[in-house]
């Protein structure tokens, strides 16, 4: 692929190391970063992760190929807001938010009759860094990016997302943004609720200084999703509240019968479910290598 | 402090470590190293973890100076009854159990009249790695050492423990077999309890493929303790039954009231409960370094 005008709104992780991957691979001329922040503008050009900056998302966006919103999704409906009226009819707008029905529905509101451009999108490469300094090479390879296209949709817009994320070596998947969530309130959105719950209830216990000052790398791994943004947790919980409530109920009932099951003393109940899940980890830690 | 001679029962990675230490610090004359394989025993040898090896703790711990029980609790009842007929008035008895309740009562069981020589112990470096090829110089390193001694311990056997964990480079804190449990249903056997019946609750799910296919960091680091070992675990969940089922009690009530915030799309409520979480998470992190 080769595009003239890339612009980045949102110069952080997500989206600068993207640039950066275009950038070395000849695949854009120019990229335009657009933020709120100047000092990270900065950041950003000096590192020669974008090439112009502006703090003006209307502005960048003229005669753009393709516009990235990189941002928190609580900041989409704003930004979607402002850039409708700049943009060009073939300019193609994708996204990197951790939830896909709510992107989806701010593209229908706000852009209505551009959505045969509009190609929702989940790069997976979260991490706790942020801002332009985190950007770097090589951060997609090998990670998967779910494309989650409108049934408008076009298939060139959809053929040059594609191409876009290809050239950064991800993995790329396809499936409705229903789907999406609901595999992400499973595998992500649900450990981080499980994570912010069980830290919080062990620092209410009466021994909790005791029991932190004991805490060890098992508690170390399992909590440290726990550190992640409350505002970012709070507003992906939100947007995917019906997924989450069902694995949530789902995860109760789990704990439910497992609770049964020590009060009977039944450990062959237990271990079944221990083994299982044993299973299924080491399966997984495999297929993954 | 100086030994003669140290019984290792279960030549792995924390009587083998331990070995080590005190070997290269000059501490011990001679390690006799107990198990039930001979492979595991001869591999032993070739690494110098331990001088001597025998399958029969009842012949290795005649005049020993301490016996360290460091096979999973599951096995000490039957160890303990061997070797009460053989010990010297003198031998210390110590053990590396995650639960110390029920250690504690097998010692009352087995031992009632040694006691005075008992000291129940738990060093805190789990890890996935078994067998005498897991030892490695330097394990316990900063790392914490729980005792807890009985009332009837004789000051001289406790003192002995305690030096011999510091040469470790140990950090050694002492409380009653009860507190300990409650300490370590919190922060360890809960969670991996939670994180057993997410992965199971995961891979039971319609779309459980899919999920795992797109699990990423998040999901392994917090259901990483879920590929433990399942009847390691059912051992200690039985065995620190009271303490877990009221900590699973606790957790479930927090989870619950998660839930009704969710219900209630209350964004204040979830990011107050995240926030807590994060702060605690991050000051744990920060005092540990």
């Amino acid at each position: 692929m080769q595009m003239k005008k890339l612009v980045v709104i949102g110069v952080g992780l997500i989206g600068g190391s993207l640039a950066l991957d275009l950038k070395r691979a000849g695949a854009v001329t120019q990229v335009v970063g657009v933020g709120r922040s100047w000092d990270n503008l900065e950041r950003a050009l000096q590192l020669g992760v974008i090439d112009h900056a502006t703090q003006s998302a209307a502005e960048a966006v003229v005669d753009a190929d393709i516009v990235l919103l990189a941002t928190p999704v609580g900041q989409m409906a704003a930004i979607l807001q402002q850039i409708a009226p700049h943009l060009a009819p073939h300019t193609i707008i994708t996204d990197a938010g951790s939830t896909k029905s709510d992107v989806c529905a701010l593209m229908q509101q706000y852009l209505p009759h551009h959505l045969a451009r509009c190609v929702p999108a989940h790069p997976i490469a979260g991490s706790d860094l942020s801002g332009a300094s985190a950007a770097r090479y090589g951060l997609y390879q090998n990670r998967n990016v779910v494309l989650a296209p409108f049934a408008e949709t076009d298939a060139s817009a959809l053929a040059e997302i594609h191409a876009m994320w290809q050239i950064t070596g991800a993995h790329l998947l396809q499936m409705t943004a229903s789907e999406h969530d609901a595999v992400f309130a499973a595998v992500s959105h649900l450990p981080h609720l499980l994570a912010f719950a069980y830290v919080d209830m062990v620092a209410q216990k009466d021994n909790a200084e005791r029991c932190l000052a004991l805490a060890a790398s098992g508690f170390r791994d399992f909590t440290r999703i726990a550190g992640s943004h409350p505002e970012m947790w709070r507003d992906i919980s939100l947007a995917n509240r019906d997924a989450l409530l069902a694995d949530l109920h789902r995860y109760q009932a789990a704990l439910t019968s497992l609770t049964h099951a020590l009060e009977n003393c039944d450990g062959a109940a237990l271990v079944a479910q221990f083994e299982r899940a044993r299973h299924v980890r080491t399966q997984w830690e495999h297929q993954r290598r």
